[in-house]
């Protein structure tokens, strides 16, 4: 798969997709050779961008029966490697971004994989719904690359990831051939669910063409906090404690090394510089039920040691709390040419423990590890910004902090997906048994190993 | 797998239970060779109560290399015959009731596959916290049963089914050989969901022995309603309106000979008779947010010609609401000498066409068919009860609906399973491709077709 394409296979491809839509110029392949963050870089032999599921069909039997690697991609706003490809074809889905239907009354929108997160909200909005993932890339994601990697977001806590609202599915198969599974319906005990086999599996068992998306109300009351607490743990225990009576839409940390890049990069103390900085935010049908929620939340946080906590007053003040929590993965990598994004997430438990690990490896590799995390569900995010001459170190922290998320009972990935980066924590997580389920399931749906090879795990050929 | 099992066997069975925790004595066959409603009768050759996992894994590499089917059953509350056998091993797991550990501050809990579905919630309860299924047989079905079935129950709207709180899973799969899959974090990315493949497969992957419960807090405040409308569709011209603004706890719809029933048994007029009497429950964190949700629903329901709507005063009125809505089940068919049971679902927009035309088949058939449903997440229960003669008619009856359900867009079962009862409509809803993806996944994990033989879908030997 590593030698380029006889040009009988880059004729036929041109016959099913069209002259325009076909490139094999280095200067395209290298675009699409690497994702928003993993350092490595892997061109194909050549891109397409396909208009429908039956030129995909003919695709993907071309290049069964030649055995050349399909790869499929959406935005490349992945960070862990799962949407570039050495060699064989890239297959950007961008073209396909209709959205074949949105039905109101049973709260359900069709849509291709190639919709960005925030145009499908924009339509769907109008009548109130809402697909409510808020992934941070939300404006430039797509959804198919959100349901190959199970995205989530920042609401994740109440309004849970990409694969609990994704009702159906269109897949094309390795072999050309066309499924539907799953039905428009909210719920279903029939046979085995292949819909949530799809979702998250990085495009290794087949091309989705179609995705039921099931719609929520969209909250008619928000508001949102800063709070910053002294100490981590009690940050913890106040979020501990609202968890158990109330499930605000999300709860986010931002630790101090993060904050101070913040500061750093604004040139202003936008943020105070504590243990923990944490935002609430919550959602509600009514004012008065939004009320009662914030006092709660200002309870507790008082009782547990809350320096101060203040609600945004309006729009702007809210955005401004986003922003900063946005920022936090940008100022965080500045200073170094190269940077790890780690996504663990572990019982929300060990919170404290996994974040106490890992500023122990900050100060003891003397990297500036910092951290920003969904707390409330245990999913940490956390940069390592490194030099060339650091790079050895940076990763061998990196090792050490997934390590650890394993005994503390977590997983190597809460939403950011395997890719190539984390195909050396596989077998570690799930054991021998249950991967080698996953790898005969590969088997069945592609037994050339042709749909994304050298992703998830190293199957093997037959 | 039909001929009574060698004494050789027998003896090897008892070896690893235990003489008291295993019979072939016909009365004991007997009680565990019907469900709750499938009017089939299949007897096992012995019933198994194993102690744990090693046991069953030790019963399993048994049966596994003499070729004998194994048949997990729960409580034995299941209506499509899922956990009856000809023949082969019935596996009792109600000795299996442990909580194994109830961890308040990650808000999870890891049980037993027999452990009673309100026992768990008694003992989370004390700490504010709850799996929020519901199932109307709670008081006697048990975790295990709701995970084969993907279960789901009177709060789906709000909560979702069995599968949107299972984080993971101990299985022993038919060699004999005990995974664990998943972990107890809230989301992840990593590799595929084989968690989600074993629930809702009815014991046919594995036998679950584990299973990991993502906890929420129990509502400070719950109000429930009885609504009348005299008319179907304005009834759901109402609940469509008030989906799109909020998500209530649970919505039902009991039908117009349903009421009939109800008040014919209590021989007093418990419930008004209208063509759509319609159960609200909300809940909420705040009386303040409760009180506007209340008014909301109030609002839409009076914009679309509601009759009537009384909210439950106190815990005795809101306990006589359930009541009613629980008795339809027993009522409708207490004339009759069997009853088919029906669980469809269809897209919530078509609710009002799949009811009228349930009423027309009763209409055309001279059937009494009553009609009680999730009507907000457009799964609808009917019932036909039929005297002897009328077997043929009542079949044939039920097979039109669900033809109709699938024409809808539907799925045959919402949250029954397929068992025996439904396997004739599998390709027809998942159509040859899926349906044989379904097939070699259970040729992978069980390729002598030992678990739950003849169940799902006629497997072939290999």
């Amino acid at each position: 798969m590593v030698s380029p394409l006889e040009s009988i296979i880059i004729e036929k491809l041109t016959e099913i997709v069209g002259g325009q839509y076909i490139s094999t110029d280095d200067a395209d392949l290298v675009s699409y050779s690497s994702d928003f963050m993993i350092d490595v870089f892997l061109k194909p032999d050549v891109v397409i961008l396909p208009e429908n599921a039956s030129q995909i069909a003919e695709i993907l039997k071309l290049a069964n029966e030649n055995n050349i690697g399909v790869t499929p991609r959406g935005a490349g706003t992945a960070t862990h490697g799962g949407s570039i490809a050495q060699g064989g074809i890239l297959l950007d889905l961008k073209r396909m971004n209709k959205i074949i239907e949105f039905d109101p009354v049973s709260m359900i929108a069709v849509v291709e994989p190639g919709v960005v997160y925030e145009d499908l909200n924009r339509v769907t909005g109008k009548a109130g719904l809402w697909f409510p993932i808020e992934p941070p890339s939300g404006a430039v994601c797509t959804i198919g690359g959100m349901v190959g990697n199970n995205a989530s977001g920042l609401m994740a806590l109440k309004y849970g990831t990409t694969k609990d609202h994704i009702l159906a599915l269109e897949v094309v198969l390795a072999n050309g051939s066309i499924i539907k599974t799953g039905k428009s319906v909210l719920k279903s005990s029939s046979g085995y669910d292949l819909v949530h086999l799809f979702v998250g599996s990085e495009g290794t068992l087949g091309v989705i063409t179609e995705i039921t998306i099931r719609l929520i109300p969209r909250p008619m009351q928000i508001s949102t906090a800063f709070a910053n607490f002294q100490s981590l743990t009690d940050a913890m225990d106040a979020i501990y404690e609202i968890r158990r009576v109330l499930t605000p839409a999300g709860i986010e940390l931002i630790d101090l090394q993060t904050q101070r890049a913040i500061n750093e990069m604004e040139k202003e103390q936008l943020v105070p510089e504590v243990e923990a900085l944490v935002i609430f935010e919550i959602h509600e049908f009514s004012a008065e039920g939004l009320e009662a929620q914030k006092k709660l939340i200002e309870w507790v946080a008082q009782k547990n040691n809350c320096n101060e906590l203040n609600w945004a007053k309006n729009d702007v003040e809210r955005e401004k709390i986003w922003n900063a929590r946005k920022a936090a993965t940008v100022v965080s990598v500045r200073s170094r040419t190269s940077t790890i994004l780690g996504d663990l997430i572990v019982p929300i438990k060990h919170v404290p423990a996994i974040i106490r690990y890992i500023q122990e490896v900050a100060k003891e590799t003397n990297l500036l590890i910092s951290i920003v995390g969904h707390a409330a569900d245990g999913n940490i995010h956390y940069l390592i910004p490194f030099n060339k001459n650091e790079s050895k170190k940076a990763f061998a922290a990196a090792d050490e902090i997934v390590y650890k998320t394993l005994e503390l009972g977590g997983s190597v990935t809460a939403e950011h997906g395997i890719g190539i980066e984390k195909i050396k924590y596989m077998e570690l997580e799930h054991g021998k048994h249950a991967l080698n389920i996953m790898k005969a399931i590969k088997r069945i749906l592609d037994p050339g190993n042709i749909l994304n090879p050298g992703k998830i795990f190293p199957t093997e050929k037959q």
